[in-house]
C-alpha cells in the first residue's frame, strides 16, 4: 500500500520514527509531519499564512517533508501537492501519550487522521497510552499488524480507527478491544505567576481526571491492558434531541 | 441568565458587538474573547505556552476581557478563572460567515461552545452565512430570542447547538429549521510562490466546493432561507461500524 505517515509529536518524535521502520518493511512509505510538536492544536488548519516545506534527512537518507503547520496542514499539502498518487491509507502516530475519551477533540494526533477521512481515505490514529520515556518497538509491531489487517475491515468512508495501545510488555496485551469513544473530564485550573517584568500570566494546569467510562469504552480497555480500537465519525449531530427538538414545535421545516 | 460570550473573529468584531448590545438587554453578560481573529483554529487549547487575559474598554466603559488564545481557551480561563459564578450559558458569535457541515469541525466559532458542553454548560454557537460587509442587527435579534428560549429547550448535556443565520432581511427569513450537518467538500488546492527571498511558500486556496446536502440538512436550510438550528454532540464512535467489526471477530473483548 501507499501510506501517508504523520503526526503531532513533530517529525523528529521517536514514535513517528518506530512506525516508519515498522510500515516501510511492507508498504511504501511517506513521511509528512510537522517540525515542531503540535499537540492539542485540535482540528486547526492554516489559512491566514503560508506553509513551507522541508526535507528531512536521517542517517545520511531522504527520511521525509517537515511542514511548519499543523498535522491537518500537513495531510492536505501531502495529498494536494507534494505527493505523485494519492495515499490508500492515512496513518498518524505513534503518539507519545493516550488519546482517549474526550480528549480526542483536542488531539492533534486524531486531527491528521480526520483530514485523512474528509479527503476520502481511509485513516488510522496510533496513540501509545503513557507518558515518560517510552519503548515504541511493540507498540508499532502491533500498529503495523493493524495497518496490514486494514483493507479487509471495509472502513466506511468517512470513518477512522483511534487506536490506543497499552504501554506494557507484549505478553500482557490482552488482545484488541472494539470500544466507544469514552468521556474524559479534566480537574483542570489555571496557575496565576508574575513574569520577571511584573505582568500577570496564566498556565493550564490538569491535576486529577474523573471520567465517566462505561465498559465497553476505550479507557476502560486500556486500563484493562487491551489494545482499544475505536471508530469514529464526524456526523456531530445528535439526532435524538432533534427529533426531540422537532416534535417540541422548534422546527418550521 | 448569567451568560459567557465569546467568538473566533476576536474581541472587536462588530458580530460580538451587536451580539452584546442584543443580549444585555435581558441578561448578565460577561464578554472573554480572543485578541486576535482564530478562524479555523478547531479545538485548540493552549498548553505549552501561558495565556494573557487584558482589560478591553469600548467608549470609556469596560467590555470585556480579551485573551491572547484560542476561543476555547477564552472559555476555560472565564470559567475556571475570571469568572466569579459559573455561567448558565456560553453563547459564541456571531461569526462573520457560515459554519455549515464539515467546516464545523474547524470552526473556532463552534469550539468555543464545545469547550462550553465540556464543561458542563449548555451552549450555542451562531453564524451569519454570508462573506462580505454584514449587518448583525437581524442576526442579534435572532440570536437573542433564541437564548431566550434556550432553558425551555431541555439541553442534553453534552449537546450544542449550531445556530446559521441567513444574511438576508427579516422579512425573507422563513423561520427556524432544526437541521441535520451535512458534509462540506472543498475544491481546494495550494497556490506555489516564491517569497521576496527566493524561498518557495504555500497557501491553501478553497475553490468551488462539492457538498453532499441531504433535504434536512443546515447547508439546505440556509440556501432556502431558514435560520438551521443543528445540535451537535460528541460522541464521535460509529457505533453501527462497531457492532459490524465485533461481529466480524476483531475484538476479543
Amino acid at each position: 500500500m501507499r501510506i501517508l505517515l504523520t503526526n503531532d509529536d513533530g517529525i523528529h518524535a521517536d514514535g513517528l520514527l518506530a512506525l516508519y521502520q515498522a510500515l516501510r518493511r511492507r508498504h511504501a512509505v511517506t513521511v509528512c509531519a510537522p517540525e515542531a510538536e503540535q499537540s492539542a492544536v485540535g482540528h486547526a488548519i492554516s489559512l491566514s499564512r503560508p506553509l513551507r516545506v522541508k526535507d528531512v534527512r536521517k542517517n545520511g537518507r531522504f527520511y521525509g517533508y517537515a511542514v511548519d503547520g499543523t498535522p491537518a496542514d500537513c495531510v492536505k499539502i501531502a495529498v494536494r501537492t507534494i505527493l505523485k498518487q494519492r495515499p490508500d491509507l492515512v496513518v498518524s502516530g505513534i503518539n507519545h501519550g493516550p488519546n482517549l475519551g474526550s480528549d480526542v477533540l483536542y488531539s492533534g494526533t486524531v486531527s491528521a487522521a480526520t483530514e485523512g477521512v474528509i479527503l476520502g481515505i481511509p485513516s488510522l490514529a496510533f496513540s501509545l497510552a503513557a507518558y515518560g520515556r517510552l519503548d515504541f518497538r511493540v507498540a508499532a509491531g502491533i500498529a503495523a499488524a493493524l495497518v496490514g489487517r486494514a483493507t479487509r475491515l471495509h472502513m466506511p468512508s468517512g470513518t477512522l480507527l483511534n487506536v490506543n495501545i497499552p504501554a506494557v510488555g507484549r505478553k500482557k496485551i490482552r488482545g484488541i478491544a472494539v470500544t466507544t469513544q469514552g468521556i474524559s473530564c479534566y480537574a483542570e485550573n489555571f496557575v496565576r505567576r508574575t513574569d520577571p517584568r511584573g505582568r500577570v500570566y496564566y498556565w493550564l494546569t490538569g491535576k486529577a481526571r474523573w471520567r465517566r467510562k462505561p465498559e465497553d469504552s476505550d479507557i476502560t480497555a486500556i486500563e484493562d491492558n487491551y489494545v482499544s480500537v475505536t471508530p469514529l465519525q464526524f456526523d456531530l449531530t445528535d439526532h435524538a434531541y432533534r427529533a426531540q427538538l422537532r416534535r417540541a414545535g422548534l422546527s418550521v421545516r
